[in-house]
């Protein structure tokens, strides 16, 4: 194994203060794991932590960013047996949070919790979990923030099933996870997006149906006419202000929406009547625990689903690739630091 | 039995236009039954369908007011065969509306389904309920709105148990339920008003903590305090605007909001943040099934739940008992028709 | 529209005593349609009742079996409202259950409730449901008892999701069902037969493992092996007596067994260890509510679940439909009776 | 502090072979606290370690027995954070399930893991929690095994609440913690015993019906009588056997028998009739997670719930505390440590 290592670092806020450093490869200690990262995918949390820190509680440099890799296992700790040398892991979101509810000891990988851009990882063991083998190391990597979001508020809270009707806000990578996820349960998705070649690859992902926000800025009322005068039963809220408003007027009596996007405007706003008249449960998700991550990577060995990465990027190429991060992708942005 | 029976009636919005009318006492078609009101429980939405019909969907003179009563069975139709004559019954708010999700057909009784204003009343056999031997008629009145309201929120939907706390807004029915069934259940109420009277009366009735919103604005921060830095569990929002943001801040992580109240600002705002790093449930509750009413009156029975009037009114006092509507009981207030 | 129509009945037990009648066509009385039946599934239950009764509570000659069927409505009754003359509907198969928790007013069509064997039958509009544009008349019959008992076991108890394992005991219409429901939800479905044609006609609707109980009698160890050692999700329990052991000890940690069966030994047994070490939930099921039948009726149309017959008969044909039910099926026998 | 402590040891089984030894007290590694013991409740799980290992997987002598404690917070390993010196905490029944599905690396206190007879024990900061500031540590000592298998039963799967009623078997720990927190509830208990005497002790901790089960052998017949033909909505399993299919007919429809006990026969029998007429949930109760003992813990607190202590033994009188559990205690028996 090498003796030094390379991770991108950032000891003042602003992506021009990002650097990559030289480090020793550091030694497992009890309990713990030593990985060696393959492919870390970036979530626009990682840009906002990396602009101002706002992105998460308690984020301040000097840090290292990112919270999803997948890797090979090359040294154990003292103790540590969960994994053996040689198996391929992904990390989880939040570093301790393994069921049920949110502890208050867990902590957020890639600030204030360790960073995956980096070409060796020490994790905890029990912060990790085996990365599915119908997936190469890219794929997986995207599965730990974006995939546990979207398996949370549709899967984990929202009991998804087939013939049930999802709605999706533009197609980043939470809202491609949930049209495929939708697809996955034989159910319907229809995805919402200001760019039409956009609307036409998530078409070609399984969308049933399709919706120009530019042209049909009331989309509430799309939705109502595509599912019958129904209305959908889920809906993942990406934007806020007065979008919410609408996500609340598209549900079907006792439908759902999961709140998730950061990005947009930082407050909601709805009107009380269709609480009352609607019953909605609306659904605050913060990614979601461990067992969500184990269950959506057996979900991907079975169902075939295949995360959508838009470009993979090489792990000097980070700059690039928060270029990129900050146009919106379709999908996800992976570096890569095979050798 | 009589052949003629008086009720209020409305031609046109506005309280000054309530008439005391003399009819036929109905005779009961197949599958109805005719109760003799003994007692009708306002509540304050039958206020606003009065003066404009804002307390629901297609309200519109000429109709009789009021959802909630309590009687004696007194007649049946052909096939009528849920209850015996002589039984007592309550009304269910939706008539139609027995278990489950809520369905489309279901109608809310006091317009535009029928009133209970009135000294007898036809209803289908299914939108009336056994009422418990262990409450007096103008109790059982206040079940059906208020109480299946707070039993919604809290047990139905929000599992309720014991070492839980939970916050109430105000002293009205739904808040006074609220603190009654927190009581029944070992859970702790806190209780929040702007009168120091009503506090003492609700700290007489069980609440465990009691918040003086005048003196303690910030009362989300008291809550807080209260619970050990945990924040509550359950929080019955009866208010909406800016107060809901103090709603989602006094929650614990992954605590419930039940919006209900219809008393303040027709709006709700929040901001995101607490959304994702509290992961709370918001719950619109419009009231409930015919099966949490049974379940609610069950519970009244076994657990000694006395519901809170403040004052009873004579049937023709209709006028009277409005004005107090509006001047905010502690509790409910009942008119008896008891002869 | 005919005056007289035919309709199987049985005078006194046994399916010797089956005689086809014909008798004048009802109206409709209030709240009820008049149904032309295109198609009626038979259920294993039908067989029993007409042996001796014992497919349910309270059946006792003269009765007309059969509780599935689809048809087009063909007349209505004063205040009928749900459906429009000419739409295709299916019968729920318990009138009266709606939603939610089983009332006791419910009633089991094909005895003691209205039969479906019929040209015509009469029906209250609430146990009647729109069948899906996507399905045959055929195949929409056989939603109402065996595919909304699946569905009630893995979907509306169950919460099956993507990545799941599903035991399917047998090849009959529920195992079917099942076997469906769980490729449409991304879940690998195990089936267990006797008979090898009928494994590779499993395999063929995408049954992802296959095991012969006859050449492996521990068929628990053999779903531990094909899950990796972890154990089932769901089973489907159909065969009751020791079978059942095995059924628990094919299961995950926190798995489910529905108990559904009857076609082995009436009664279950059970070690007392699993229960304690293995955490299961056993849940009895009794097919479904109506809105299990709505949704699944909607997951057939988004999904492409289309419903596996074996085969279909003529009207007349009942007393051979019968002796294939005895034989065991592959999928359903549907009677047509389309002219 | 001092340098050496007494520990009850066992080196082959068989009660004869418990040894109290003298051993250095231990130093905490890291995570890890040292706790002086105070009170150490027992169950009946112990006697059957002790006599052959057949409490649970995998016990072997020699071993420590007894999972549950209560004491003080002595000393502190590195990076132990949870507690501070001088803290009051209870021991998890589960070293290692913290919430959400029991995880395989969860292992008993007691055997296999460490037993809590010992005047001081070491364990995970992660396997304790703080014990409640209203109760004794005697009282703080019945939790961890019998209060939380009550409340995983009834509150955690159960979701009880007021109006329910609750049948329980004999008057041993898990039974009385059953009937205190369905009184905490609001709900009904009904006590069945063979012993007069302890059905008057279980009236007077609140029951609201008692049945002797010798001169009512039919015990299920009289739940359904006093509970108006209706049926109980959960019943706690504490014998197996037949006595099983009497649980199951007990009742209500879609009602819940939890299986905990390992008092009576090593299998369960039920005939299949009732379990598609009745739709019941039968739930395996393997003791329960942290989550489940921090919440009892607080409901201790603020619902008043004192558990019920038969008698206090010194911690050298562990044998005639055995002998006194092989009769059947009212209640719990603790050993106190106290000095």
């Amino acid at each position: 194994m090498e003796k030094h290592m390379r991770r991108w670092r950032i000891e003042q806020f602003g992506k021009q203060n990002l650097r990559l450093e030289t480090v020793p490869v550091p030694t497992p200690g009890r309990g713990e794991i030593l990985v060696r990262v393959a492919a870390v995918a970036l979530n626009y949390r990682d840009k906002m932590n990396i602009d101002n820190g706002s992105g998460g509680a308690q984020v301040a440099p000097p840090f290292t960013p990112a919270s999803d890799m997948a890797g090979e296992v090359v040294a154990l700790g003292e103790d540590a047996r969960r994994f053996a040398v040689g198996a391929r892991v992904m990390s989880t979101f939040w570093g301790g949070w393994l069921d049920g509810e949110w502890p208050s000891h867990a902590v957020a990988l890639g600030a204030p919790g360790p960073g995956m851009l980096s070409e060796y990882v020490l994790l905890p063991e029990d912060w990790a979990v085996a990365a599915p083998a119908a997936l190469s190391d890219a794929q997986a990597s995207t599965l730990p923030c974006a995939g546990v979001t979207a398996w949370s508020a549709l899967v984990e809270h929202g009991r998804l099933h087939a013939g049930q009707t999802v709605v999706l806000q533009g197609t980043g990578g939470v809202s491609l996870f949930g049209l495929q996820l939708a697809a996955a349960h034989g159910a319907q998705a229809i995805v919402i997006s200001g760019d039409d070649a956009k609307l036409e690859r998530a078409q070609a992902l399984g969308a049933a149906h399709l919706i120009n926000r530019r042209r049909t800025p009331r989309w509430d009322e799309a939705v109502r006419e595509m599912t019958g005068g129904r209305g959908a039963d889920h809906v993942l809220e990406m934007v806020g202000g007065d979008n919410f408003r609408l996500s609340l007027q598209a549900l079907r009596q006792g439908g759902r929406v999961s709140v998730i996007g950061l990005l947009g405007d930082a407050e909601i706003h709805a009107s009380s009547v269709p609480l009352f008249l609607g019953r909605p449960t609306i659904q605050g998700i913060g990614v979601g625990h461990r067992r969500a991550l184990e269950e959506l990577a057996r979900a991907a060995g079975h169902a075939g689903l295949a995360p959508v990465i838009e470009r993979e990027y090489g792990f000097g190429d980070l700059p690039q690739a928060i270029d990129h991060l900050e146009r919106g992708p379709f999908g996800k942005l992976v570096l890569r630091l095979d050798r």
